[in-house]
């Protein structure tokens, strides 16, 4: 089960799971270890290939850093009542630039970032991108025939609704 | 074989790998490849465990932000002819700290990061330890007994003497 409890992490942060006397952290552990235990429920999202290996990395080092300053600029510190910096908007936006770049070429030799079928690379996407289509940044993602039509993919999937519906409980 | 040419890496950084048809980026998924792809051949570097794959995060979440900005600025800015921000190093060295706490409590529990095998997790710390290990920042690694017998342990492998040894020519 997942638990917001601080005390499973030794970083006091969320998340962390628990199963049995399995205690996880680190949000890309854990999907993986679900991904793998539970490979015969619903779809399969990790293929074990080096090329998706590759992505899950890309996700991490490059879109990643880019898009969660994005967010916490636009979303978070607007919630908390801080005023956003747009000189870190447009640094990190000529950063995401660089990463959506690499992507719409990626995605016109693959349907999905990983490969043909979806995967935790196309995952581990998702709520940075959910972020960014609240925020001016959508324009970047618009203007890429090839990547709106992933992130229309992808957002549109059953589960990630089911994610958003409990998120608004 | 390792190349150093940009044009097989999309974001125009090396390392990049070619073998045969097959073409890798981002440094973690080819340690990873050759790790499984030679995995009869010297130390098992991966474990297929959970729990080293949350490891391997740590390292990539937690270690190398805080160590390879103290090594940008007390390591390559002065070899660049740039000058040294102290605030920074401060920042990063609180942010270590953090880090090193977690790594002392886990290696009084385990011999290594990852379990209690030299694994992929102990292998990634190599390259920003060995840059810190020449800064002043080497005390908060010295003034933790654990952390400082897997250091002494993993920079005395041999594969890592003839790391360094490549280095020098």
């Amino acid at each position: 089960m997942f638990v917001t409890s601080c005390y499973l992490q030794p970083f006091g942060q969320v998340p962390a799971y628990q199963e049995g006397d399995l205690t996880l952290f680190e949000s890309r552990a854990i999907t993986d270890h679900i991904a793998q235990k539970f490979a015969s429920k619903g779809a399969q999202l990790v293929t074990g290939e080096a090329e998706m290996k590759v992505w899950l990395q890309v996700e991490i080092n490059h879109f990643e850093p880019a898009s969660s300053q994005l967010g916490w600029e636009q979303v978070f510190k607007p919630m908390f009542g801080m005023t956003t910096d747009p000189a870190a908007v447009e640094a990190n936006e000529a950063k995401l630039t660089k990463v959506l770049d690499v992507y719409e070429a990626r995605l016109s030799k693959s349907k999905y970032l990983g490969g043909d079928q979806f995967t935790l690379v196309d995952l581990h996407h998702l709520p940075n991108l959910q972020c960014l289509i609240g925020t001016p940044t959508k324009k970047l993602l618009d203007s890429r025939p090839k990547v709106s039509a992933w992130i229309a993919d992808i957002t549109g999937r059953p589960a990630w609704a089911k994610v958003l519906a409990m998120q608004k409980h």
